[in-house]
């Protein structure tokens, strides 16, 4: 895999392991590094995690035949607008975002003609940011999911697979609204109860810091930008609400339980539920 | 801090760390385990946990000035009633559980003339267990809740906490209600959430998988034992209901936010949360 330049848009946790983990794999390509805040780009390019930088979009694409929007997703439209003019023919535009629906059918259609995008969500990050968190081994053994849509061109399919297989990752394939579906539940639905946890213990004086490694490892989550869930909820919208019903069922099941002294069903629910948990991960 | 001998009712995770830390500490005293499965005293003892064992709890407590009841905390009082005839003169009795009122009241009760019973929490163990996971630093850095009533011996508080102090924790002092109601929200509110929203994934196909590290970490606690947790649900019933009515009416509050469309809203209370969680951990 060789490009003559890759532009990464949002060099913050993400963008920069990205470019750190294709430098240490030996990809060919120069790595411009595009951002808002000149200083911290400049820290960027001194620790060799970018060779270049810009400030402006639309100068730091051009020449570059791949372009990976690593911002927060709330940004993707409106930068793509300001750089869609300035991209080559032939390049390929591709997305970190853990939303994929809305965003893939926007800038589908807002590339110019000769111009692929192909959605892309790896499955790693979280609550930290900035590329002073960044690592070049942050997507091995990672999940990413690639949501390819019948207009996408088989050839940058091919390409941003393999990209995401050189940095360590496992390559899926989902639809966007698959993919959506599957998030809701998974991920953004973990978001928000962690954010009502905390909100809630909060309401109940001073009492946080009593919590153990349990509650840590619990609502670390609640860490995460809250200009970004805010964004990944109204891009999955629907979706979102569906898996909080389906949460708010289960919770309901369990306190009615209690409510009922039900304790041999008690017992099994939490039992379903833990032997579900080690599917994933043995205690 | 000298014992002619401490015996110690479940060697698992909990147990077995204390009885690491004690003699790494250098505290005097053999060390008795006492449990129901001889294989897995035997090896603890030839692991030097231990110094001897018994899987007869009237037996492996005579003798002992300090007895720690470390098994889950539904088997408490059947414990108290096997040993109860045994315990000498001038004995302290301590626990390790999740609950504090009804346990203390009960067990209090229970404890013949001449001995103290004084309830503990130890904030650390969470869902791993057995005595393989135990190790000698479990404690350190942790906080321990005591919970004395107006008629625990202040002697006898004094032992336990100096106990907990020697082992590396952080002790603090609740009244046994205030401790439930505490513990109800950091602690067993997360617990109750975990289970149902893992069954709340499972519900829907199979896609647990799909999760990443966040999903995990959330999640790792419904990996705890369903008895366990069957049985603190039970004993902290009320303020456990009232917890999560009150996480409720968080999620309804964003829930109706998202519905709503009311970004500005959402971000922040996503915001409030996210600042709350940085006073226990920074990002």
């Amino acid at each position: 895999m060789e490009f003559n330049k890759i532009a990464i848009i949002g060099v913050g946790l993400i963008g920069g392991s990205i470019a750190m983990a294709l430098k240490e794999r030996g990809i060919r390509g120069r790595i411009t590094g595009i951002g808002r805040n000149r200083e911290r780009l400049k820290n960027a390019r001194d620790k060799g995690i970018v060779d270049e930088y810009s400030t402006v979009p639309s100068e730091g694409v051009a020449g570059a035949d791949l372009i990976i929007l690593s911002t927060p997703v709330g940004r993707f439209e409106g930068i793509m607008e300001a750089i869609k003019g300035s991209i080559g023919r032939g390049a390929i535009v591709t997305d970190v975002g853990s939303v994929k629906a809305g965003v893939v059918e926007r800038l589908s259609s807002m590339v110019p003609d000769g111009v692929s995008f192909v959605g892309a969500h790896p499955i790693a990050g979280g609550e930290s940011s900035g590329f002073e968190s960044a690592r070049p081994d942050l997507f091995k053994g990672a999940l990413c999911i690639i949501t390819p849509v019948t207009s996408t061109e088989a050839h940058a399919i091919r390409v941003v697979s393999e990209l995401w297989r050189a940095v360590g990752a496992d390559v899926r394939y989902m639809s966007p609204d698959e993919h959506d579906i599957v998030y809701a539940s998974v991920s953004h639905l973990p978001h928000v109860i962690a954010y009502a946890l905390i909100n809630a213990i909060l309401d109940r004086d001073d009492i946080l810091s009593y919590g153990g490694n349990g509650l840590r490892d619990m609502t670390r989550i609640a860490l995460s930008s809250a200009e970004l869930w805010r964004d990944i909820c109204m891009y999955n919208r629907e979706n979102i609400l569906d898996a909080i019903k389906g949460f708010t069922s289960r919770l309901s099941r369990i306190t009615e339980m209690i409510e009922a002294s039900e304790w041999a069903g008690l017992e099994r629910e939490f039992e379903r539920a833990r032997e579900g948990r080690r599917l994933i991960e043995p205690d």
